[in-house]
C-alpha cells in the first residue's frame, strides 16, 4: 500500500548516476545545484522596475523589463507611482489562459479612471533589436521561434537574421492589453499568462514584465463566468489594494527577493539538469527543455 | 479611453483576409469552423470510459483511453464501479503543475482505503505499438518527441523509427501517480495536468486519460502549503462526493456530452486556424502550433 501514495516530484532527488554526456561528473539536481550556487550568482533587481500588487490574499512582486518595453514601462511606473490601480480590480480570469486586471470601467469614458500624467498613446514595443543584447540562447528546438534564450531572467524568442529579440508569453509573463490596433496599449490593463504559454501571441503584444512571486494568487482565482473569464458581477471581481513601485515603499517595508542570474554557469547547470532528469523517478531522461518549461529561480 | 479595456480574443474573430497559403479561401475562425460542422464530425464517447468526478462545486468529466493504458484504465473502471474515490479527497495542488486525489492515507497502511476488487499491481503502460494505431500527425515541430498528434482526442508523441505511440502531458491529461518503480502504480491515486504541460514525464509515467469538461473545477483550486502543493491539513482538502462510470449512472441523470473527432477535416481546419491566425487582432501568424496549445473541442 506504500507505493500508492503516488507522488510527483516537484525537483528531482539527488542520486549518484552520471548525468548523459557528463560521464565523470556526479548528477546533481536543480535544487542541489541552487543551493551550492555562490551569492553572486543572484542579482537583486532593481526596486524602480519592481511593482508591488497588493491584493487581500497578499502580495504580487512584478519585474519590468524596460530593455524591452521602455515607453510602456516608464508608464507602468508613472501609472503605480500615481495609484492609479489602486482601488482597482482583477476583472478577469480565462482558464488555462489569463488573468486581467485595471479599470474594470475602462470602457466607459464617463467612468473611467483617469490616466493623470501618463502617455495616452504609445508605439507598440512587440520586439527590439539585438544589438547590444546579451541572450542566453537554449539549444533545444522551439517551434514558435527560430531561437530561444534568457536575457535578465526574461524568457525570449530570436531571430537571428532579422536581428531581433522579444519577451515570450510564458508562464507569469505580464503583457499590455490591447485592441485591434497595434498602438492601442498603453500599459493600464494589464493580464498575467496563468496557462499554457500562448505563444501565438509573441509579437503581436507588448510584454512588459513578468511575476517573481506570488503566482498562486492569481492563477487560483475562480474563473470568470462571462465569455472570456471576465466577471460582469464586480463583486466576484478580485480587489487590488494597491500597486506600487518598490522604490516608492519605504526600505523597511520592502520585500527582499533575489533573481538567479540567467547568464550564470548556475543557472545553465539547473536548465541541463532539467533537461535530462537522472534520479530514481526518471526513467527516460527527456534530452530535450522548452523554454516555458524552464524556471528562472527566484529567492 | 475605449481602447484601454484591452481585450484578448480567446478565439479569433471573423473577418475576409485571405488565409496564409490558401490563396482563395476566406479566413474562418476555429469557431466559424466548428460551428459549421457536420453532426458526423462529433462522436459520442463509450459512457463506459467516461468518469463523472462529482465535487461540491460541479462535475468533472474525464474520458479514459484503454487503447493506451488498458489495464490501469480496467482498474479504474472496477474502483469507480465499487465506489472507492467516494469520500476521498484532492488532496494535492501544485501551482503551474497538477492536482492530485484519491486516498490521502494511501501511506499508512492501517488507515488506506481498501482496494475491493481491483488489482494490486500493474505493469507499467508508457507507451503501446503503433501497430493499428491512426494517428493524425501534426506537421509542427515538437522539442519532446519525433512527431506529435491525436488519436481520438488525445494528444500523443509518436516515434516512427520504434514504432511507438504514447499520450502527451499536456493540460487536462489524467496520469496514475506512482511511487519509483516504472510499475507502482494502480490507478487510485490520479493526478491532472493543471500547469505548463509537463512534458518530460512523457513515458515516465502511465497516462490514463483527460479531462474533457470541469478543468476549472480543477485549476482554480489554492494552491496546498506543503511541499509540492500537499494539504497537510485535512480541513484543506477538497471532498469528492463520488466518481462514477457514466455507464453506471441512470441515462437520465447522465451529462450529454460530444467530442470533435480529432481525425475529421473539420478538426484539421480548426488547427489550421489557430496554426496561421488572419484577423483584426492578430498582426503576425505565428505559422506554427505546439501539440498542448491545440484544444479539441467538446460540445
Amino acid at each position: 500500500m506504500l507505493l500508492r501514495r503516488a507522488v510527483l516530484p516537484a525537483l528531482v532527488l539527488a542520486c549518484l548516476l552520471p548525468a548523459a554526456g557528463i560521464a565523470a561528473a556526479p548528477y546533481r539536481s536543480a535544487q542541489q545545484i541552487l543551493k551550492e550556487a555562490p551569492d553572486s550568482d543572484w542579482r537583486t533587481p532593481d526596486p524602480a522596475n519592481l511593482l508591488y500588487m497588493d491584493l487581500p490574499a497578499g502580495r504580487v512582486i512584478i519585474e519590468l523589463a524596460p530593455g524591452f518595453a521602455p515607453r510602456h514601462v516608464a508608464n507602468i511606473q508613472t501609472l503605480a507611482h500615481e495609484g492609479f490601480w489602486n482601488g482597482t480590480s482583477i476583472y478577469r480570469a480565462q482558464d488555462n489562459f489569463v488573468v486581467q486586471f485595471g479599470d474594470a470601467q475602462a470602457d466607459d469614458p464617463a467612468k473611467a479612471k483617469p490616466l493623470g500624467s501618463a502617455q495616452r498613446h504609445l508605439p507598440a514595443e512587440f520586439e527590439r533589436d539585438r544589438a547590444g543584447l546579451a541572450v542566453s540562447v537554449l539549444p533545444d528546438r522551439d517551434g514558435w521561434a527560430p531561437q530561444t534564450g534568457f536575457v535578465d531572467g526574461f524568457a525570449v524568442g530570436q531571430d537571428p537574421q532579422a536581428g531581433k529579440v522579444w519577451l515570450a508569453h510564458c508562464y507569469g509573463a505580464l503583457g499590455a492589453g490591447r485592441n485591434n490596433a497595434e498602438d492601442s496599449s498603453v500599459g493600464a490593463e494589464l493580464y498575467v499568462v496563468t496557462g499554457q504559454s500562448p505563444r501565438q501571441l509573441d509579437r503581436n503584444i507588448t510584454l512588459v514584465g513578468r511575476v517573481l512571486q506570488g503566482m498562486e494568487l492569481l492563477s487560483a482565482l475562480p474563473r470568470g463566468p462571462a465569455p472570456m473569464g471576465f466577471y460582469e458581477d464586480a463583486a466576484q471581481r478580485t480587489p487590488i489594494t494597491a500597486i506600487r513601485r518598490a522604490s516608492d515603499v519605504p526600505v523597511a517595508e520592502r520585500t527582499p527577493i533575489q533573481v538567479l542570474r540567467t547568464d550564470s554557469r548556475t543557472f545553465a547547470d539547473t536548465v541541463e539538469a532539467r533537461r535530462n532528469r537522472v534520479d530514481d523517478f526518471y526513467k527516460r531522461p527527456a534530452g530535450h527543455i522548452d523554454l516555458c518549461n524552464i524556471p528562472v529561480p527566484v529567492r
